[in-house]
């Protein structure tokens, strides 16, 4: 079947590129380790030059054999790869943001084959505290595009900087982050807590369960800075394992991040995006919290990219095959 | 002036030794790095007996010289040389306590020169959330010597694991922990929002009272895992400088610790006890907090080890000098 765009999805750790045919469909994808902190550095000609730019080099590897095949494909990119730090700088753009906004304002840098690849800018939302984005509005818009665009919508992006983005009317409207991923890495690493954790194979659903519920409790309402060190008094208590207690912080950070979810998220429709594993965890914590209208959505980012292209004119929609 | 007792205030990180004579007047103090994860090692002989016990090492070299000059004194310790990591297990005493109480069950452990040192025992609270305390109890109580011991009050401690006290006519009643000092300084070390910070010399009061702010703000209502991510992204939008972000993350951390204080602090009286400049912090704070009866005091491991000494019996109250 014959491609039609190269969609990547280039964070700061890895690069996912997809080779896109009609409607969509994933004819081809590859993961590469080379996220932008971790480019490749070893000289290679590219298009007759020798060159040791680690983006050029990391786009070579990721998609220059399709390109070879079939020169004329668009290109485009999501994350990192467009941040002061990336191959190129997309402003960002603010809240509120829809497909046809967004589509309509990539950012274009030439590659040395000569390929432009349009990069989708992220998102800011100034008002209150400032928040960011990159990667995760292309995660949202590929949800969108499998639903009917009405009514309101939270979408969760759990992860190392958890997103929880408002949707009304397929546009974005507003959105929180929560530093629970990395917060429980820090403090598992490098914290007093980590030292008498012992990492378990198995999920512990009791301990992670009573993680959520004491977030949720009255002693909860002091906040997390204070129901953090009952995973270290709960061991003294010998009311947690060693092994208990990796999940029991991770109940309680999760359970401390949807006890900060707008009161109006318990009656709108939620979805989460992301890791499988990860998803589960908070499933069953927003199960716990009374979070009634809970759905997993899927291959989101590729899905989000063929929309932006299309949006953009960079591809043709096509009835599905 | 005759010596009547030796007070060691024996941590983690360091060992203070007191040589204190009639009403607990301070005659003497020094100051070790032998905290009980920092034993000395080296053999040496104490009272014709070679040695390489680290506790006796360090207390010999504390406070050896003190009993030869006068075998008979007395010797009280406070802090984590009473953990189960310590020297002997004092086991935690429940709340509600004391100075009678914890005065009536020093543990004691016979020193290689046939000297007994009496340690405080730490406190447990198990109504709710378990929370323990080990040194804080003797400070408490060191601030109240020095208060008509009536009617509520809050003591504040602040740190690494700040301690929160309510005292009712003279008795810890209860007490939380607030995890704000470790927390601050795994996310200065090793998260994303230490790369953008740069160290200042100078207090940077504008940031710091920022902090407190958004804490206290709508926006921290979420909670400290959503507030966090200001730290970096008010740094993107060049609102707040690289220097001054430690001093913003550390103004939002403990205007957070601060918004988990029980409603009922804002009528009672509160004192702080602890290092001068993060008092000089908290009291800043909680202006700005609206708590109205803020006071510090000084002294206070020595002043509670002396009246826990005297209540044993170990030492005789006396008549100020």
């Amino acid at each position: 079947m014959q491609a039609q765009l190269i969609a990547l999805d280039w964070g700061t750790s890895s690069l996912r590129a997809y080779k896109l045919g009609p409607a969509g469909t994933v004819l081809e994808q590859r993961s590469l380790a080379s996220g932008i902190m971790h480019l490749p550095s070893e000289p290679r000609d590219i298009a007759g030059v020798r060159c040791s730019d680690g983006f050029e080099l990391a786009f070579d590897a990721a998609c220059g054999d399709w390109l070879d095949a079939q020169p004329g494909l668009p290109v485009i990119a999501c994350g990192m790869v467009g941040s002061a730090q990336g191959w190129s700088e997309a402003a960002y753009r603010s809240t509120p943001v829809d497909v046809a906004s967004l589509g309509k304002a990539l950012h274009t840098v030439r590659s040395l084959r000569g390929v432009d690849v349009h990069i989708v800018p992220g998102v800011i939302e100034q008002v209150g505290l400032p928040n960011v984005m990159r990667g995760e509005e292309t995660q949202v818009l590929g949800v969108l595009q499998s639903l009917s665009a009405s009514g309101e919508l939270l979408i969760g992006l759990p992860g190392s900087h958890s997103k929880w983005v408002e949707v009304v009317e397929g546009c974005i409207t507003h959105f929180d982050t929560f530093m629970t991923g990395e917060l429980f890495a820090v403090l598992s690493k490098h914290s007093l807590l980590g030292r008498t954790q012992k990492v378990s194979e198995q999920f512990q659903a009791e301990a992670f369960d009573r993680g959520v519920q004491v977030a949720l409790s009255k002693d909860g309402q002091r906040g997390v800075l204070s129901t953090l060190f009952s995973a270290r008094t709960l061991g003294l208590t010998a009311e947690l394992t060693p092994e208990q207690q990796p999940d029991y912080l991770s109940g309680l950070l999760i359970g401390h991040e949807l006890a900060g979810l707008p009161a109006s998220a318990r009656h709108i429709p939620i979805i989460l995006v992301g890791a499988g594993p990860l998803c589960a965890r908070y499933q069953r914590a927003l199960a716990l919290c009374g979070f009634a209208h809970v759905s997993l959505a899927q291959e989101a980012t590729e899905r989000g990219l063929w929309q932006l292209a299309v949006a953009a004119g960079l591809t043709q929609p096509a009835t599905e095959a």
